[in-house]
């Protein structure tokens, strides 16, 4: 009947250079989504993250700029590999890559957290962050009294299932959302909206875990 | 600096079946903006619209589905002829395409409206509309007691034109707008938004010329 | 933890004079929704619709505007009796309100089509829409050869069953969207859009039911 | 005419711990946009800011816990009290506040930035940001090599004065856009976009100043 009429264009991603220097896989999550975790949590230059599923690590490099130390856990081999390589393009020492499954990994033994650092932010891109969420829970004297949570979710669905799980833990609810950006045409008589736009890339929920442990370390 | 990455993506503008029929030159207004204009003035099947640019026609022959008539200029050679065999492939016998200036026609002459119907809608979608409606505003014993007007501009300079244009007149102000689709995948387990969408086409502005001439033939 | 700041804004709903004459309950549509509706099919000023449910009646009254004749169906009493006063106020005498629920009206009795039109838009804003469309298929000679069918749900929930049992009865399947307006304030030397938004009113799928018993009438 | 409706709702700013403990002015920036500066910028934890105006000091204020240094001008009196304030609530020891007009102030004076430091970010949001910039071009030499300049600003004639500006200038033009949120509800069987929402707080435009004296001096 309504017969499809199909156009391409143009979409400009505005890497930035630490990002643009990386070798990137489809799915990398876009500056734009990462700058919501940088300016919705309280994150600091002395803050430790730990994040998984490293993919084409653009979230974790652009972390690691000003965080103190990034955990990044990565399970494919070849993101593992292609891993080892942005972070040597990227020039930053603050990032341990750690090839292990976040689903099962013994925190206490991967992570080698030296001093008394207490993880600030949990970062996941991945499926079934749930999964990941009950692994790191079992290690709770690594988490800061306040721990961020930040699950990185394309679909609905996942989001729903993220969110509601992370209800019944008692985790406060601070965002669910997605981000999107309009860029301008800027012309001396033809100022206008570009006319096609990523408009979705993920949904972006943010919780805080209170964590009691870290409450009874501190008195 | 940042190297700036491209990607090619497909969009879907869901013609309808009696605009996908028709011949379409690139500026083509989309049905979500014809959609504002329907539903956002107070037209009815027995209203007279006066329309310009006919362009290709996209507007005029959505408009004369539902309308008593539709006038439509246009002084362009390509879109006139273009336009008659839109015409004839839209199947409306409620169309008249005129090839004149908006600008400078006679309209007492070239509009032939036979019985005392006035019109209830102006359509502009042409560069300086403030041209074409200080020229109709010279045969306002055609137009209608609250005749609506409906501009399409692409640009921010234009919108602004307008606007101050039509307040300078005493018009009633009643929308500057941009409408935007957001449209869905649905499937089982993966319900996300379209990675990439027009979000910007054109701006509309719609007014209403509160008519004295027509007022006091009422009474 | 993080303080929750709230404020409040005007929102500006735009509402044409056929609109806002009417008695209007919190659920209404609105015509950015129902201007979709109107450009998205191929409906004409000689189509029927089937509407349901009646609500404030924006839909229907915008709908019968423009089209010969809209059925439709309120089961709820306020709603019914609140409809009849606005269709009064509307003056337009093509609505016919029918009080019986359209999960179970026998539409052979319900309806008195006289002559031999056909339905060729079904619109649907009621939960459940599935149990409509299951009785008004046993109707199948009443809908036209090509009848569109659409939608109305807030809920991704609503749309995915939705648009899951659409696909199962082998409808066409044309678009799942949401309409979004950007209001602009247009100043002297201020041009910005408007700060604060409706962003949210509901979903929309628009199907086209492949009738063969017109199919068969036809030939 | 069409009678204007009016609603008032709720609106969500979801302001982290380190910005909902300042006293906030009404245009105070959001994390949204400070997001974008944070992610599409490549600052660093060595990175030197200049920003200019103060404010409320959210950009600052997100920025320093970030970066090495962050030179903030404020000139009116009632903003630099409550920066002050705001900046000892903040707990942050890296942000130097001054009383200064950065149109005309004597950068080499005020500023005393010890090492060799230069600065690799701008932030003006302020009006006429242009004058800012002439003057800060006077002290090339505290410029990094690639020095990103993002303005802040509410309406369309600023950002278009300052693309313009800024390409007359020769800088490297990266983005021009605006950046939206889409908050969602996510309950057991209604999830759905929040219905009202911030939807414009501001333009932002980024470039990179290409400083030739910094390039020599690195020979």
């Amino acid at each position: 009947m309504s017969k499809e009429k199909k156009k391409y264009r143009k979409i400009n991603l505005h890497l930035p250079q630490h990002l643009s220097v990386l070798k990137r896989f489809p799915q990398a999550l876009l500056p734009k989504d990462i700058g919501i975790i940088l300016a919705y949590t309280d994150i600091t230059k002395n803050s430790v993250v730990l994040d998984s599923g490293f993919g084409s690590g653009f979230l974790a490099i652009s972390l690691a700029r000003f965080v103190k130390k990034v955990y990044s856990f990565e399970i494919r081999e070849d993101f593992y590999k292609n891993g080892l390589k942005n972070i040597e393009k990227s020039k930053l020492d603050n990032i341990r890559l750690i090839k292990a499954d976040i689903f099962t990994a013994n925190l206490k033994e991967v992570l080698d957290i030296e001093d008394n650092s207490k993880i600030e932010l949990i970062t996941l891109d991945l499926p079934q962050p749930e999964r990941a969420i009950e692994n790191i829970l079992n290690y709770k004297n690594f988490l800061a009294k306040n721990c961020y949570l930040v699950c990185i979710l394309p679909t609905i669905e996942q989001l729903k299932n993220l969110v509601l799980f992370c209800r019944s833990k008692g985790f406060l609810e601070l965002m669910t959302t997605e981000s999107q950006l309009r860029d301008w045409q800027i012309k001396e008589n033809a100022c206008r909206p570009i006319t096609t736009q990523v408009v979705h890339s993920t949904f972006l929920a943010i919780f805080i875990i209170h964590n009691e442990v870290e409450d009874k370390n501190l008195k």
